[in-house]
């Protein structure tokens, strides 16, 4: 039974009666909010949740020469679009959600400083009306062009060294990351190492900072070897640590590619995972369950993420607040830990 | 040793000097060649090659409002774009070529009805100058909405039901093809069987009518079984054939993935490759030289495309004139075949 439908949907008049203001403040709230009153924008904004008005875009975009696109603007080597498996969950997420606002994804990469100075100048001409930043870099460059052109942006990840200043969708990597050292410890492991991520990214610092907490007086910071969350560099840092620590007995990977590098070290090394060491991962990136074996994980709920990330950033768009949205990674427990 | 360089860059001046026309002329030529003789448009490109002019695009861009960008835009399903290793290659291409010029790279995705109103409604707007059309399937729904719009367009590979109506960068589909079979009849097979690419793409239509041209009268229709150019479609198109001419000796993919997933399939029945029947692939696309037995397969000349057909697009944009353009393929004998 499909359920009973409002006889017509909601108008910006409907707005302007219920909020008890004019149309054309309704108006300047949802088109950025400038020359609005505090009390007249949250009494629009209350009267939106209340109307269950949706903005129509391609009414909006005549009126305001908008492009009804947003960026999904990736501030890393291009090469890694379709190496690291995360960036295409992220994009599958946002093309889709996009899609039902009839908006159009634009996949914008920049990679090199000649690249970032294309796009920037592209994204400041107002061919999209927002960016989705994927970037995990501290102090990514871009950013700063962005906000000083007051381009609406929501980063994936909270932006180290610009926490605050833009709208993120993270998950609790800290939380995330002890839940994980906890699965290992309960699974009888006592010297348990990480192969952290980078650690001018937040999956790097926090997940790192989760394993340390977790483990408290048991922490050997001998145990801790960083990678870039690439397959190669999960391999080496195995390598480095098994060299250092041969009584090691379990290791918690930031990301499942680093995982999967461990493994092949492991094998090479002639060692059974998990009999002889067992090796976790973080992401649940599609790799992890097609692995042999089938990697334990902290599954990332990618969906959501996009999802959340192209909300907030209508909101941006559409001059109404927003708070940065942080959600839970779930432990999924497979073969190899 | 550097080669000696000209004293000063030749500007629009020196062009209109040397073609004996007013720099209003030129400046019509380069941008878009609206209200200009076919005598004075011929001069104006003669003194362009004569002097060496090359297009300032940050003053053209000021004085046409050009976006400087152009899309790679893909008339395929998103998952596509992850996994067939084509799109990456000639994705990269494009985006070192157009670096180079100092334009951005808008990467698109129309795959459904609802992304294909987005993206035309996008471009049609003006955010991009012009297009790499990046789809095999006939009568792609996007040709004429950019043809009508007059959007500057190339296509990559032959617009099956557009030929000569917009620009095309492809290689010699039939030729390759015929150069493969030949390769597997002096290895001295007899019963060659096609898994064919979908015959509303060039590349599944030209391959086959190489493959069946040069083998004259040893064609057989029941040794022609069509595929999606993926894996899966590989696999399945081989246990088909095996069904039907068990004594099939040798065969030829339209693609590696397809050769890829024929292999998995005669693992599967006890056969092996090459000794029991050879497998030879298309496109060498990165997985071709990593597979287990390596593939032999018909290169693609991935760079040079991608540089061609941005080379043929700012040639369009500049409504400079264009022919195709048809680039060879080449013989890569590995293990496989």
């Amino acid at each position: 039974m499909e359920p009973s439908k409002p006889k017509r949907k909601p108008t910006i008049r409907d707005v302007a009666a219920a909020a008890g203001v004019s149309y054309g403040t309704v108006s300047r709230v949802i088109n950025g909010g400038h020359w609005v009153s505090d009390d007249a924008r949250s009494a629009v904004e209350a009267a939106i949740r209340a109307t269950g008005y949706t903005v129509s875009h391609a009414a909006r975009s005549l009126a305001t020469g908008r492009s009804d696109s947003i960026a999904f603007l990736l501030t890393e080597p291009q090469h890694l679009l379709f190496t690291d498996p995360t960036f295409a969950l992220l994009l599958r997420g946002a093309a889709e959600a996009l899609a039902q606002r009839s908006m159009t994804l634009v996949l914008l990469v920049a990679g090199t400083p000649a690249e970032r100075a294309n796009v920037a100048k592209f994204v400041r001409a107002g061919h999209v009306d927002g960016v989705l930043l994927i970037s995990s870099h501290e102090d990514d460059p871009l950013i700063d062009s962005l906000l000083e052109a007051k381009v609406p942006t929501v980063c994936c990840g909270l932006p180290l060294g610009h926490v605050g200043m833009v709208p993120a969708v993270s998950i609790d990597e800290a939380g995330s990351a002890r839940t994980m050292t906890r699965h290992l410890i309960d699974r009888g492991h006592r010297r348990i190492a990480m192969i952290a991520g980078p650690q001018d990214t937040p999956g790097g610092l926090y997940r790192l900072e989760g394993f340390r907490d977790e483990l408290g007086d048991a922490f050997d910071p001998a145990l801790v070897e960083p990678g870039d969350y690439g397959f190669d560099s999960g391999a080496a840092a195995m390598a480095a640590l098994l060299e250092r620590a041969p009584d090691l007995d379990a290791v918690f990977a930031a990301s499942d590619s680093m995982a999967a590098g461990a493994i092949a070290t492991l094998r090479r090394a002639g060692l059974r995972v998990p009999e002889d060491i067992a090796v976790a991962g973080f992401d649940d990136s599609g790799l992890a369950a097609q692995h042999s074996p089938p990697l334990t994980t902290m599954r990332q709920p990618w969906d959501r993420i996009s999802v959340e990330m192209v909300s907030l950033l209508v909101d941006a768009i559409n001059g109404l607040p927003h708070d940065d949205v942080t959600l839970p990674a779930s432990l999924v427990v497979r073969d190899s830990a």
